[in-house]
């Protein structure tokens, strides 16, 4: 645990959280948090790193809420690879209160992002989010790891998702 | 898997989601999927099981975000007990596309509510989430079960939590 965080909590501290595991509810556990900061009137970055403009479409019920709630958000364009995405927002981070990068293990999984990346996050000035499924080492920096495990999943049953739950 | 759910998924099929585990990310993933039902235009209903009116305050972020989206929400009062707040909101509930039970789990452990109760939820109209620390057999006739596990939490070190991120 940094010291920068005392029993209280106030928005100007440093923390990092992991959502990691197979289970659902790792991106869902970060916009959660986007919410409640939202309500807060703090300011967010949503990052989706692997996330293509495919998905920022009105068939994405995130996409639909971030845009409504003029909550900025970068995805992945053609041109851009995920370690590129991850730079402009380490640029830009100073100037939100959060920021969320999604799927930031599964990029480290792919080869895309290194595991010491983890600890740059540890340095910004705003909360930091990473999701996505890959426990490693270096993640264990981070003052909250969380393991969502598929204890039974639809997916299973063949159902690819269902709208408003999943996307 | 009941079979009122296809493959496409859309917003009138039925479906159950239980998020439990002793790690912190339950509430908050349910939070991130009325985000995402709201993205859509979807009616939720948001119903604090254990949670009392002293967490109605422009202290607790998700409240703050639910009365500016103008979401529904329900709290329990000083004279309502976890039980009567669950009638309330089956009875409420065929006005709803997603129903978010937080703390379902915790208040069954606590004996307030009955396992069996999970059988009714199959029942309603709308989807229906629930939250709170507690696996039991009944839990898996849930769609979706994910156990968020603990690896690391600041809690442990004496951070009770972070504005914006906890609360």
């Amino acid at each position: 645990m940094r010291a920068s965080i005392d029993i209280t909590g106030t928005a100007s501290e440093l923390v990092l959280l992991a959502y990691t595991g197979d289970g659902k509810g790792k991106t869902t556990a970060a916009l959660g948090v986007l919410l409640r900061a939202w309500g807060h009137g703090m300011r967010t970055l949503a990052v989706f790193l692997m996330k293509t403009p495919r998905y920022m479409n009105d068939y994405v019920g995130e996409y639909k809420a971030l845009k409504r709630l003029g909550i900025d958000a970068l995805y992945l364009e053609d041109h851009k690879r995920p370690e590129e995405l991850l730079e402009e927002a380490l640029a830009r981070a100073s100037d939100y209160d959060l920021v969320i990068l999604d799927e930031f293990n599964y990029a480290v999984r792919q080869g895309f992002i290194k595991p010491s990346e983890v600890r740059r996050l540890l340095g910004l000035k705003p909360h930091v989010i990473i999701t996505g499924n890959y426990l490693y080492d270096e993640l264990l920096l981070a003052d909250l790891v969380s393991e969502v495990k598929s204890v039974k999943h639809y997916y299973k049953s063949g159902v690819v998702g269902v709208r408003g739950i999943d996307w």
